[in-house]
């Protein structure tokens, strides 16, 4: 085997059992990989590789180098929340799985990408990758935050070309945290039942986060993103706790994407946001046991904020007993434009079982609404100050 | 090597060759896997690798437990029916490849993921992964139903998160099969020449299927779904047979996705489904060698019936020599309505050799038709009851 | 281990080390396939490892058997523009890395897929992959053409079910080019600071190219495509220089892309193409270092020439100083319908710093433009030979 392949069972330089310490072992072997690749050019980085089986991790691993690969053969997801509501006591197994990674300590990092020591000048971390493996905060109860305080990985170093991929993420208050990454690449995951699940912070330049199950965010984000331009979010089914939330975040690509619901806010301008394009998406309200709303039904199923986005396509499909409506009595709104000047709409579906509409509020300016609902289905604050056409 | 990690070729265990019965020996290092992994907490599974070669199935692989992944190095397609069609004689390979699995039984089961005995209260079989291989039913021919009578895999118990990637499927009656599945997760997989391509039987919650080529079900379905809220359907290309059917599927997201089809019928609602989204799919009829139709001509490229269904900018592109239409000299009908309410059609571009038009049945109420054709592109048989912008 | 998977770094047959040329590696190690592989049932091909390494390849590797997959530990992607751009003594690392193979000599082709003898009659070579490495041509300079001459991987033989994923490419004239494709795969993938990035000539059927970044084809194009028919092209991230250019490409899915581009022209049907659907695409048009422009601003962000392409629910979005336009004075071109008939644009939206407008040449008929800009943002020199829906 190349001297660049570390199995985490197997290596002979580890000075504790991966699953007494599976972070230190980690730490260990890059430290081996340092002490191999020792000028500018010479640092191909290696692969680690996590065969299945419990790991519990003491030590938060530390990728201080680029071009590591840190590889399991499966997310291994379990719905843990099942099985703490229901008597397990028959169960085959009652644990997550497959490459199993559990955080053992309360408010640890799991996985921290940084360096000790910036070499400026654009230096970043490149090309790190997180495939296939499962981290696990073992413990923790709705609505997940604060929590246990655990996050799953967490990049504090400007990077290159991070991608994670294929990887399950369960019980941590934030799976995924990420500042300053260019070209990021978050695709196919599984992350269920976390306070957050995916954090862009900071800044980012592009990105692409597709194709991934976001489940159960119910008292923080599916995605949060600030300061970005050009991301692609596409294909993913956000679940129960569905919320995109946005700070500066323009011209993203919003398509494709299934949202659904126990709250308002499926997608939110926190600050103005421009340019984005929100097409094919089915969006889906209902009411369950995602304990109380974070905002009430005036919120809005969208918030936008800014100028210039495009809501073009898409399903509203709102399902809330009006007894439950928030504040009581409320005629809830589907897409509100708080702000901003030639927001877009058009040829989107609405379906709801009791009265809903649109909103614009009086410091939206120039709003078109095109066949995105009848004339009873939106209220215009501004005056005037946009056009409609009602759906026929 | 980590205990977890079995290839099949070099298991000590087994007591056949896996080129003779690779089922036997899976299900012999599943065995093994049970006997080291016993209790509640200590089974985090295995990964079962599969190198490239010619592997015989004798037996059927029971995968019986959570967090088997069981993977190749590739998915191995050729194309058999070209091959049969024919002079291969100088060619230089007429099997398909890499980690390739051949049924050996008539009306048999490569791969069944099942329990026998229930552990009860939501108790899962959990991410269980198919991975990078190839199942082959060895020979057959069209339409394949019934063929040979083989399943590729056959998902009989409840699962979540169950993967399926990567994979190649062909000359089987059924590629895979899947009842009662929560957030499935089919992505990436080549299913070619078989009988029906993907089945989701019984009922299955949220699910992804993406990014798969899904070609020539030319009697059954490329897609075939049940009670089912809330999948996503997305970027797959459905050639030559394209056919998603739908028993009360509802609020699926269905973009992006390439029909090409030689039948009518390429998204049918076979009994009431709502609230689909769908959306920038192309759909194209053509005329070719793909034996007689299932359906006649007014049967519809798309057939609606359910309430508030979006079928909004997408493609519908006809074309059949008139002399071939039926029944003879009917007008052929791109989106039929059969029934339900508030369905809305919005900017579908249509495209025909011959005249061609969408088509509302009587008990469709309230449907919208704007500018998805021109007046002689619409027959009404509601009496009125509906809305019509035409395309100008 | 099986005698089918060979790992360069370790494999006893070569002459020479992989570290100086891999390329010499891999053909001895395909010749070892062949020794052993050699009857038309007997070839399922083979997997061939790249740990992570620098690798040199003087010797071009040439795949002439189906069912190889070569495979790395990542795609190992740095900004080597980047770092000629600033002084990076500092730096930790300065070259590509992961599973990295340097083409050492100018006009070299990396990876060549071609067979010396065909066996006729539809002989192809099948499901050859390329996965998870970098190919690097090692130095270059804006804008790559014709550069260093180097291609990564081209595929001259015809082929079945070609995949290419996860890898890099950085640096080469040429990334990829393939020619005589059926049903191709080219998938998440990071294609940087190439001249082309993916080249399909001659012809092709069906294909999907989903999820890649595709960056910096600052004089060739991002995707170049000749003779195919039912693609999808979905999902991409082109960036900087996005182009698109299709002769004769026809009922393509074009879906969920982001296009960043500092030139004119980023959809080019250089030849007539048909039926093309291009939805739910962001197209940003930017001034900056790209040099000068290819096309003036009159070229069109994306030009249609060609029957019953339909445009729907795109963002155009339009920023440069009004000095910088080409020629002085302009109005710059959103959509130049250059020919063809029945064109369909609706609901798109368009953002500029200055006045744009959509043009339809003389020899464009009947197109369709509804909802995608004011009475101002449409220039009709065909006499009135279309139909307008103003933007309201």
């Amino acid at each position: 085997m190349a001297p660049t392949v570390y199995d985490v069972t197997t290596w002979p330089g580890a000075t504790v059992s991966p699953y007494t310490d599976i972070g230190l072992v980690i730490n260990q072997i890059i430290a081996d990989i340092k002490s191999q690749q020792t000028s500018q050019t010479t640092r191909p980085g290696a692969v680690i590789y996590i065969p299945p089986g419990h790991y519990t991790l003491q030590t938060t691993a530390n990728i201080d180098i680029g071009f590591l690969t840190i590889k399991g053969s499966g997310h291994g997801f379990m719905s843990e929340a099942i099985r703490d509501d229901v008597n397990h006591s028959a169960w085959v197994e009652t644990l997550p799985g497959s490459s199993h990674v559990q955080i053992a300590n309360t408010n640890q990092v799991g996985f921290l990408v940084d360096r000790a020591t910036d070499p400026g000048a654009n230096g970043r971390l490149n090309s790190v990758i997180f495939q296939d493996f499962c981290i696990d905060g073992v413990s923790s109860s709705k609505p997940y935050l604060p929590g246990n305080g655990k996050t799953g990985i967490k990049v504090q170093y400007d990077t290159d070309s991070v991608r994670v991929e294929g990887m399950g993420f369960v019980y941590l208050a934030t799976a995924l945290t990420i500042r300053n990454a260019d070209a990021f690449n978050i695709t196919n995951n599984f992350i269920a039942e976390c306070g957050n699940a995916i954090q862009m912070i900071s800044s980012s330049i592009v990105g692409k986060i597709t194709n991934n199950y976001l489940i159960s965010a119910w008292a923080g984000n599916s995605i949060f993103m600030e300061n970005n331009e050009n991301c692609v979010i596409s294909g993913n089914s956000l679940l129960w706790g569905a919320r995109m939330q946005f700070k500066n975040v323009n011209r993203a690509v919003i398509t494709g994407n299934k949202f659904v619901s126990n709250f308002s806010g499926m997608i939110v301008h926190e600050t103005a946001c421009h340019e984005q394009l929100i097409s094919g998406n089915h969006f889906r309200r209902i009411f369950g046991d995602g304990g109380p709303a974070r905002n009430d039904d005036l919120y809005g199923m969208v918030q936008l904020n800014g100028n210039d986005n495009s809501v073009t396509a898409n399903t509203f499909s709102f399902d809330v007993p009006a007894a439950n409506v928030v504040p009581s009595g409320a005629t809830p709104t589907v897409v509100l434009v708080k702000g901003g000047a030639r927001n877009f709409l058009a040829t989107n579906k609405l379906v709801s079982n009791i009265s809903v509409r649109h909103v614009l509020d009086p410091s939206a300016s120039a709003t078109k609404v095109l066949w995105s609902g009848t004339s009873s289905q939106l209220q215009d604050l501004t005056g005037g100050n946009m056009s409609f056409v009602a759906t026929p």
